[in-house]
């Protein structure tokens, strides 16, 4: 397997849509991925994952049931399994996540915001 | 379980060793380690775990059996399990770490490099 680095500027770069993680890594069952937000996502929370926001670009908001928290450039935050979260965000904000292959972006909420096939970038 | 961001900037301000890998955030069994390195680690491979390196600041190069990586600020590499590699930096480097809570710096070699027991940040 061909061994090379990964520049996120240049990825973030191929898209434009909000929402949509796209697979940028992969080790040890557990994907890396980055995504576009603006706007108001569901509260929502995962079964059986923990869930990582790293953010590269902007700030991110995640309200979560008795606090809002609000993660900027350079900033992660880590939502336990079960604990339920509602990522929003004023202005677009370029974001990393790290979590289990396993992960549904709605968690345990299915909509028109799920999407079951993330492409690779 | 309080739920709190965390700020890289300001973790890596709390020490200035070298090569010492310190634990900022756990989830699903893998750790989210920082470290500095500058100046040259060892050859070693990692049996069972794949290893992801993000530069936060700075320049890290990683030397494989076939090519010599360099990896800046933004960019990432995965180095699955098995491969041979050597970390290396002629400046400082700050990187952030993924990989399973399993994992010793050193890989299957151990000398005094090698970091049992990581301090939590």
């Amino acid at each position: 397997m061909e061994i090379s680095k990964v520049n996120l500027e240049d990825k973030f770069k191929t898209f434009s849509e909000h929402w949509t993680p796209k697979i940028v890594g992969e080790l040890n069952n557990q994907h890396v991925k980055i995504a576009k937000f603006k706007g108001q996502f569901i509260m929502h929370h995962h079964e059986n994952e923990d869930e990582l926001f790293f953010v590269i670009k902007g700030i991110l908001n995640i309200e979560l049931v008795d606090k809002v928290l609000e993660i900027k450039e350079g900033e992660f935050v880590i939502i336990p399994k079960g604990v339920k979260h509602k990522p929003f965000a004023k202005e677009e904000v370029e974001v990393l996540l790290f979590e289990p292959a396993s992960t549904l972006n709605t968690g345990n909420k299915q909509n028109e915001l799920t999407i079951k096939q993330l492409e690779k970038l």
